[in-house]
C-alpha cells in the first residue's frame, strides 16, 4: 500500500512533546497556542479519518462520566458521541440537582466514578465562583487516587462548561472559523463582535462570551464586546482577553452599542447573558436556599432585560459588518424573533441565512472533545493515529 | 473450511440491489413485498448468527438515538438490544414530556444528535395527526443536514410506534407467524382475527390494530376486524387494507362482535384501544392544555369502555376458531382478567395457554429492529452478511 | 513470545469443573469456598490484566440490565464499570418507585428484557423478606424462558445488595483483606469486629452486617458482632455465621459493646442499620402504603437511634485494637463526625487515616462484579483467561 495521503497531515504530532498528556481541559487560557493548534489539528485529523471510514477506537472499553449539573441536550450529545467515537462507554452521575458541592463528597465521589474510567466530562455554570473550582476539587481528588494507588489511571477532566469558560464551545468555534476562512493565520486581523443580545430568558451563563474572548484574541484578531450597561463580565477575563490580544498582536475593546461592534467585523457572535450583578446576587441565594428572593430576581432581571430589546441582530446591523456580510456565530439554541419567540436575540432573516452555517459551526464539537481527550491520554499521539491509519480499521464493515 | 450452511441462506441478498438502502422505515405499506420479505430474512439470519455465537458487529463506533415521547420499557430495550447488537450505543434525548412539536426547534435539535448517529428510534404514539408527522419533519431536516454537508451520514429514522402504525411490532408478529406457520406462503388463506377487545384503561393508540390490518393484507390471509361502535380506526388504515387484501388475493372484513371475527380463525389478535373520537378529542385538548377537560374525557372514556367488558378472549370464543385451537398473539402487556386487572382483555386460562407464544412473538423484536437498521445502512447487506460468516467473529469469546 | 507470568497464576481454572457455570450470585453462603476462592482469583486476574493492558473484553455485543429498587451512584458505578469491562452495555430497568414485585408482571418483564441480555445486576434492599425473593423471582422466570426456548440464552443474576445479603460488597471486602494481609490463609484466627455505629439517618438495611458475619466466618476469622439493643439481626444469617465458625475453624460471638468487640481486634467495621423490627414494621407499613405511619415510624427510630451516640469508631476504641492499629473498613459513604454530620459512625480523625484503605476495599468492586459474571458465563473460564494473555489485545491502543 502507497503511503496514506494523512500520514503527512500526522507528522505534525510526532515532532513534539505532547504537553498535554495528563492534563486537564478547564480553561483555553491554561493552555500554550501550540496545544490549542494541536487540538484543533486533532480535531481535524479524527474528522477526516471518520470520514473516510477509519475506526478511531483507541479504547477497547472504559468509561466516560458525564456529570451535568445543568441542563443540557446538546453537549451532552456531543460529549456522547466524541466519548463513543473513542471507544469509551457514558456513565452518567446523576446527582439530582445542582447544589454547591461540599469537599469531602466531591473527593469520595470522585474516587468511587474513577476506578475504571478514562475521562470526566463536567458541566457546572450555574453557581459564580463555583463552577470551575468543583472542576479543580474533582481534579485535585483523582490526582490523589492516583498517587495513592487508588486509581490505575488518573481520569482527565474536561470543562464542558463552567462559571467562566467554555472551551468545549469556543474550541468548535475556533474550528470552525479555521475552516471558514482556510487556516488560523487567516484569522489575523479580522474582527470579531462578541456582544449581548436580548432574549427574554433568564440567568444565562457568562462562560461562552468570557470564552470567545479569551480565546479569539490568542490569534491576532480584533475582538470588539458589547453589552448593555449591568451586562460586565468577570473582570479577570477582560485583562485575560487583553493581555492575550497584545500577545498576539491582535485588538480587544469595549464598545458601547452593537451597532459601533458591528462595524466593519468579519464575524459577529450576537448571544443573550445574564447581568454580573444578578449572577453574583442569584449564587447567594442559591446558596442561601430563598427561593422566594430567587423569584423576584427573576422578575427584576426580565424587566431589566425588556430595556434593552433593541439588542437585536437585524439585517440593518449586519449590513454595517464587512461587505455586509459577516459570519454569523451562535452557540445555539438562538432565540430567534418571530420563530421560538416573540422578540429576541436575532432576526429571523438573519438566523435563516446562517442556519446553516450554525450547524456546521456545532458539528466541530464532537470532533474537539474526541480531541482534548485524546491528547490527554496519549503522549505520543501522532504514532498512535499513525498507526490507526496504517491499519485502518473500518468504522463501518 | 467448507461452505458455511448459512451461505446459501445469505444468497437472496446479494441477488438484487437493495431499495432500501437510505430509506427509513415509517409505515410498512410504504415497502414493497420484497422489501418486507428482505427484512423478515435479515432478521432471521441475525437471529440465526446470533445463535451460532458470529457476531454482527458492523459499526465499531456510533449512536443510536432513541426518543421515546410515551413510555416504554419494552420497545426501549429491543431498541437498545438492537442497535448493541450492530454494535451502536443508545443515546436517549430526553425532552421531557411529550409535546407537539415545533418545527425549527425539531429541525435543529434533530441535527444535534445526529452528527455521529446512524439510526433515530421514535416512538410518538399520542397525538394523532402527529406522531408519524413528526417522524417526517426529523427525516426531512437530517435529509437537509446531509445534503448541505452538515451530517457527514444521513440517520435512519425507525418508527418505534406512531398514531398510525407500529411497523417494528407488526413485522415481529408476522416473523413469528412465518416462524410459527413454516413460511410466509404457509400464510395465504389463513384467517387471523384483529379485534378489540375490554380493558379497564384508557387512551391506548390504535397503531397496532391499524398496523395489523396494514400488514397482514399483504401476504393472502382473511383479516377479520371486530370492534364495538365507536372503536373504529383511521379510515385510511382500513383503504389500505382492503387494497393490500385484494392485491394479495386474501380478504378484508369488518365483522360485528368478536364471535364472528374468531369463527374459525387461525390466529386471534384481541386487544384494546381508545375510541377513535376520543383520540381525536384528546389531542385538542391536550394541544390547548385543557387539563380538567381532559380528566373529564377520561372518565367518559372509561365509563363508555365499561359497556363492552363482554368483549373478552375467553376459552368459550377460542373455541369458535380453526379446532379450537388458534394461535393467540399479543403485542404485550396483555390486561388479563384475575391477574393484572379484575376483568381485562383475556382470560387467565386462555392467557396462560398462550403465554410461552406471545413472549416467542415478542423475542422477534430485537432482531426485527436490527434487521430494519441493517438494511438501511448497507447498500449491499448480502455481501455483508456472507463476510460476517465467512469471518465468524465470535460474539461470545 | 516467552510464556508470559499471568499463566501460571492463571492455571488453578483449568484444574477443576467450574461450578459456578450457569449459576447466579445470590448469597455468598450458596457458595462452595472453593467457588468463592475463584471469585477472589478471578477479579485479581482481572484487575492485573487491566494493570497489563490486556482487554478483556469477552463479549463483543450483548447487555447488562441493572435493576436498581433502591437508590445507588457508586453499585451504579461498579456494576457498568465491571460489566464494560467485559464488553457488555448497561441497560437501566427503570421501573419508576419500587414496589414489592407481582409475580406475572416480574415474569415477564425479566423475559422481555433478557432476550439479548447476559446479566442483570438487581438492587431490592428495602422490603424485609422481598429483596431476595423477587431475585429468585426474576431467576425463575429466565430459567423457564431459557427452557422453552423463549431466551437462546439464560442471564445471570447478580445480586447488587438485597434484603438479606450484599455479596458483591463482601466479596470486595473479602478481596481487600486478601490483598491487606498478603493471602485468604493470612486471615485464619484473626479478629474481626462487625459494629453497629451510630448514624443520624434511618432505615440502612441490614445486609452489610448479615454480610459480612456470612462470609467473614468462612475464612477461620474470629467474628465478633456488636449492636445495642433491638438492632439485632435476621436469625437465620446468625444460624449460618455459626455453622461457618465452626466449620473452618473459626468464632463467633455476640458482644454486648463496641468495646468488648474491638479490644484486640485486627479489623473493625463499625456501620449503621436499622433495627430489626423497624424494618419489619416499615415493610408492612409500605405494603399497606400507610405513609403518616411511615413518617411517625421514622421519627420513633431516629429518636431511638438518638439513645446510641456514644456507638462511635473513636481513636480511643481504635487504641483497644490489636496494636491500637485495626484495619478501618467501611462499605461507604461513612457518616462521619464533623465531616458528613454533626455525630455520626466514625470520628474524623479515625475515618481520615483510614480513607485511603477505604477506597482500596471499594476499588475492588468492579473486579469482583465482572469476576462473578465471568465465571457464571464461561465453563472453562481459564481456558478464556489464557487465550486472552496469550493474544494480549491492548485494552487501550
Amino acid at each position: 500500500m502507497a503511503s496514506h495521503p494523512l500520514l503527512s497531515a500526522i507528522s505534525e504530532f510526532s515532532a513534539s512533546r505532547n504537553a498535554m498528556y495528563g492534563k486537564d481541559m478547564l480553561l483555553t487560557w491554561e493552555k500554550s497556542d501550540d496545544e490549542l493548534r494541536a487540538i484543533l489539528a486533532a480535531a481535524a485529523l479524527l474528522r477526516e479519518m471518520y470520514a473516510q471510514n477509519i475506526s478511531t477506537r483507541v479504547f477497547d472499553s472504559g468509561l466516560a462520566v458525564s456529570n451535568f449539573r445543568d441542563n443540557s441536550t446538546r453537549t451532552r450529545f456531543s460529549f456522547a458521541s466524541a466519548t463513543n467515537l473513542l471507544g469509551l462507554t457514558v456513565q452518567d452521575l446523576d446527582e439530582g440537582k445542582s447544589q454547591i458541592a461540599h469537599g469531602e463528597t466531591v473527593r469520595e465521589t470522585a474516587i468511587m466514578m474513577s476506578f475504571l474510567t478514562q475521562v470526566i466530562g463536567i458541566r457546572d455554570d450555574i453557581y459564580l465562583g463555583a463552577g470551575n473550582a468543583y472542576m479543580r476539587q474533582v481534579a485535585a481528588a483523582v490526582d490523589e487516587g492516583f498517587r495513592e494507588g487508588t486509581l490505575m489511571q488518573r481520569p482527565t477532566i474536561v470543562n464542558l462548561q463552567c462559571d467562566i469558560d467554555h472551551p468545549t464551545q469556543t474550541m468548535a468555534d475556533l474550528a470552525y472559523l479555521k475552516q471558514y476562512f482556510g487556516g488560523l493565520d487567516q484569522l489575523k486581523g479580522k474582527k470579531i463582535a462578541m456582544t449581548w443580545a436580548y432574549s427574554p430568558s433568564y440567568g444565562k451563563p457568562l462562560s461562552v462570551p468570557q470564552g470567545v474572548i479569551g480565546l479569539m484574541t490568542r490569534f491576532g484578531m480584533n475582538v470588539a464586546l458589547a453589552y448593555p450597561e449591568g451586562y460586565n463580565l468577570i473582570p479577570e477575563t477582560l485583562d485575560i482577553a487583553r493581555q492575550n490580544a497584545t500577545r498576539s498582536g491582535g485588538s480587544f475593546e469595549i464598545a458601547n452599542s452593537m451597532e459601533a461592534a458591528f462595524a466593519d467585523a468579519d464575524i459577529v457572535y450576537p448571544k443573550s447573558w445574564a447581568p454580573y450583578s444578578v449572577m453574583e446576587e442569584r449564587t447567594q441565594l442559591l446558596s442561601a436556599k430563598d427561593y422566594d428572593s430567587l423569584k423576584a430576581l427573576e422578575q427584576r432581571c426580565l424587566q431589566n432585560n425588556a430595556k434593552f430589546t433593541n439588542w437585536e441582530c437585524t439585517e440593518a446591523l449586519m449590513s454595517r459588518t464587512k461587505g455586509g456580510n459577516a459570519l454569523y456565530m451562535h452557540c445555539l439554541p438562538a432565540d430567534i424573533t418571530d420563530v421560538s419567540c416573540k422578540q429576541g436575540e436575532v432576526s429571523k432573516s438573519v438566523f435563516e441565512k446562517a442556519r446553516i452555517d450554525t450547524y456546521k459551526e456545532a458539528s466541530w464539537k464532537p470532533f474537539v472533545i474526541a480531541a482534548m481527550i485524546f491528547l490527554s491520554k496519549f503522549e505520543q499521539p501522532g504514532s498512535v493515529l499513525e498507526e490507526l491509519v496504517k491499519r485502518s480499521p473500518k468504522r463501518v464493515l
